[in-house]
């Protein structure tokens, strides 16, 4: 494994880590952008945008550029969050230079009018579709509850309303604004050339245009509101719990991902022991999710309307006895244990080992190797785990529940 | 990487292939077991007997056994299918020998009545939710009535009644006529100890007892019948298609899967730009599955009950278009593209690698490397597919669907 870096005069940084026992390589671009960037007007712009990249530049039609994917055999998509818009794809390293060359072409769409008018109704579709998943729909709406006034509770997709008056020219100065080359990381993973990487990306990218590119980057600490709603169609109740969490810059971010893993993961957890294995609930799972400046701990839950109270009360109990005795160094070594595994299988795969590599360089402009992150997982305490309860207090939090009957 | 095997006296194959500068390691089990080999009567067994393993042994609950994997961080899981039974873990090195152990174990589960009463339910309500999902369903009856009398035809899940009927016993008397070590393989991918493995299954499996174990080769061509349902809750129409293809065993079963991308692979194909493309359906994909002794391409189509008769006659005249004039060299190197990286990324994991280990030696008692699979997908040639377009003529096939109306 080797690091190598590279800034171009407009900011545009390039990282790569080289591995030449690989046997494919992955290549992406991060844009810093997403909807916590959006203004209620344009709410869903990012999340169209990714779309629009697809549908060609000036020399491309979309069907050209699916066709040159195809062509390289590539195994590719991109996706949207509240603050970054990626891009990958993974290929054969003789393919490499392809793949490249197309995603540095598609980072200046041709962004037409006609394209925009019929990928709108394709957005549209995509909102509808969602809205019907009530798992999905609940996180959403519990997430703008949580963060009430600050942008990162705008919704990615946007509202089937936003996205309606969304109009062509919103999005062409919403794209000038944001995918500067100061403000997207050009990253690589896997067996490449280096040198051909940074010629590449100097032949074109060089004449993209800097500019001066802000984020809204406020403190909060979550508006712990409670609402149901009630939805007659549901065979099932869905609740979405979120409290406070640290930042992706704060070094206490793998004690709170290993702090959710104790308290919800998919088995062995908290969660698992007191509502899954006696069958209360038929879902409940907490994650973290370290953001730029702030960050969430968030917990889904699904179970029959009649088990409701009792889940609710079983979740109380379970934070009020992290508050009082805190967790026990068995938990925690299985959550280690999970966490280390599920980094280092993750990270031996170039596809991703790319979005390690290209998050650690939006978020901390810092190269972390894998050993790096297993050293610091491995560093956390008992005590550790144990201040960041009593300072975050995650039994403290925002309630959003959908379900086919009215709340009490 | 460096291949080992061993036979145990009983039969049971030991499969290894080393590779030091992975990260992880992945172990497994392969038995060679699947709803074809059940009868009407115990339809279902195989699918119940993965589940039930994961119930325990004589020194285990199923709650140690859960609390056993969480210990070990093991991302790890089973499945079965019409012919095979696995369970596979991916591991840090450190718990090489912890996580096989477990599995070995697992192996000679307790199968108690108590635990078989609760899990029946467990199954039952697995096998509903799948009858709810349209996409699912229509393949499952689409293969019974392709495979018609033939054993492949049989429902891995198996139905709500043959599970219902199910006894304890029966599925302790196919336990002990499947789980034999001849008719099973482990296997182990990545970064571990030859030796170690090797001990590890001495010590405990030289103790299973070999016994004659059979499945039913017999050839087939699919019966090419034709059958709609009508569910009037559904709102889209879901079609699936099977033809004859090659089995696991033969060569040209890497043409087959070439062909099936070509026709149908989710972009680029010849579904996708007549179907997709131009909205007429919203999914339309084409798989080649090979088995033992024989094999079948599926297709799978969503549209719009209005739009059945043009997608039928869209698909024709695809079929027509290639039995007459064959593939394009341009569509081959697309395909060809497209399954190498698939290959070499899945390959690059050692959970991925473990797979086609295992089935490499269930199907063909052969060892081959990921170079063996890249050079046989890039040796087919034009001819070869357009040979096996008129062997096994695709456009010949048996068809199953369900939708809001009746079929004409």
């Amino acid at each position: 494994m080797e690091f190598r870096k590279k800034t171009l005069t407009n900011g545009l940084d390039i990282v790569g880590e080289l591995n030449k026992s690989a046997k494919s390589v992955a290549v992406g671009f991060f844009i810093k952008t997403g909807s916590r960037d959006e203004t209620k007007q344009i709410n869903g712009a990012s999340h169209f945008l990714e779309h629009m990249l697809f549908k060609g530049t000036e020399r491309l039609s979309a069907i050209e550029v699916n066709e040159a994917f195809d062509r390289t055999g590539a195994q590719y998509n991109a996706f949207t969050s509240e603050e970054n818009t990626v891009f990958y794809a993974a290929v054969l390293p003789e393919y490499f230079a392809r793949v490249t060359e197309l995603w540095i072409e598609l980072m200046r769409p041709a962004l037409r009018d006609q394209d925009f008018n019929i990928e709108k109704n394709v957005i549209k579709e995509e909102i509808a579709m969602y809205k019907d998943l009530p798992s999905f729909d609940v996180v959403d709406r519990c997430r703008s509850l949580h963060f009430d006034t600050h942008p990162c509770g705008n919704s990615v997709l946007g509202s089937e309303e936003s996205v309606e008056a969304l109009q062509a020219n919103q999005m062409r100065d919403y794209f000038m604004r944001r995918y500067v080359p100061n403000n997207m990381v050009l990253a690589c993973a896997g067996n490449f050339e280096w040198e051909r990487l940074c010629s590449l990306a100097e032949q074109t990218c060089c004449g993209w245009q800097r500019q001066t590119v802000e984020r809204e980057l406020q403190h909060f600490t979550g508006s712990k509101r409670k609402e149901h709603i009630k939805k007659a169609n549901l065979a099932r109740e869905h609740i979405c719990l979120m409290s406070a969490g640290v930042s992706a810059q704060n070094e206490r971010r793998f004690a709170a991902s290993l702090l959710a893993a104790i308290i919800g993961d998919e088995v062995g957890s908290r969660y698992y022991w007191q509502l899954i294995d006696k069958a209360i609930a038929e879902t409940a799972v907490m994650q973290f999710g370290a953001m730029d400046g702030t960050g969430a701990f968030c917990s889904y839950i699904r179970c029959g309307s009649e088990n409701v109270p009792e889940v609710l009360g079983i979740i109380n109990g379970i934070f009020v006895d992290l508050s009082k005795a805190g967790i026990t160094k068995e938990e925690l070594i299985k959550a280690k244990n999970k966490m280390l595994s599920a980094l280092v299988i993750k990270n031996e795969l170039p596809m991703g080992r790319l979005i390690d590599l290209g998050f650690n360089w939006i978020y901390l402009k810092q190269y972390r190797t894998v050993d790096d992150d297993i050293n610091a997982i491995k560093a956390v305490t008992v005590k550790d785990i144990n201040l960041l309860i009593r300072h975050l207090e995650p039994g403290d939090f925002t309630q959003f529940s959908i379900g086919p009957t009215q709340s009490e």
